[in-house]
């Protein structure tokens, strides 16, 4: 994957989306998260990852808890609020205009997508 | 479509890749540019077009050269590079994964996408 700017511009726009999708079904740790969107091929580091958590947290888009862990310390648990659910919904269809455009200006100009 | 900041950030990374797309089979002036992206739903005004256009040229995605018009002063035509053509293609492949990334995490949770 490319690491130009406007390449990464793309990336960390969809950041919160993959996050909040990564909590969609489930409460999760941080670690989990990161390791959910390793395998979708998103590398994100915790530098990352904890301030865009705590800015979700903060436009009430997910909650967190502390649970204790049979292994180590308390885990802190994020969890997805109804209103993060309509905000996946809004980037999904977001990402779809925007994809649909792409493959409109590709077929006007006969390239393959 | 959203205004919100992650979104905007998305539609930014896009840009270059839609002003390249615009100009992928014939050269154009800049206000052709804003009418074909329009076409296919994106709005660029004067003020982002001008700086992006300074910049892919800087990159030598493209080169502009001046013709007579019939109609008022002379223009500025744009052309895509050799190398523009191979960063279109290199964007559309960033493009491709995020959005199969996306596609894969909202099957995991069942969303239709």
């Amino acid at each position: 994957m490319l690491e130009n700017s406007s390449d990464s511009q793309i990336k960390k726009g969809l950041l919160d989306l993959f996050v909040l999708l990564a909590l969609y079904e489930n409460k999760k740790y941080s670690s989990e998260i990161i390791e959910i969107l390793k395998k979708s091929q998103i590398q994100i580091s915790e530098g990352t990852l904890y301030p865009l958590l705590n800015r979700l947290k903060n436009d009430q888009s997910l909650t967190y808890h502390w649970e204790e862990s049979n292994s180590g310390p308390p885990r802190k648990y994020f969890k997805i609020t109804d209103s993060g659910k309509n905000l996946v919904q809004e980037k999904l269809n977001t990402v779809q205009e925007l994809f649909e455009s792409v493959k409109q200006m590709c077929k006007l100009n006969s390239i393959k997508f």
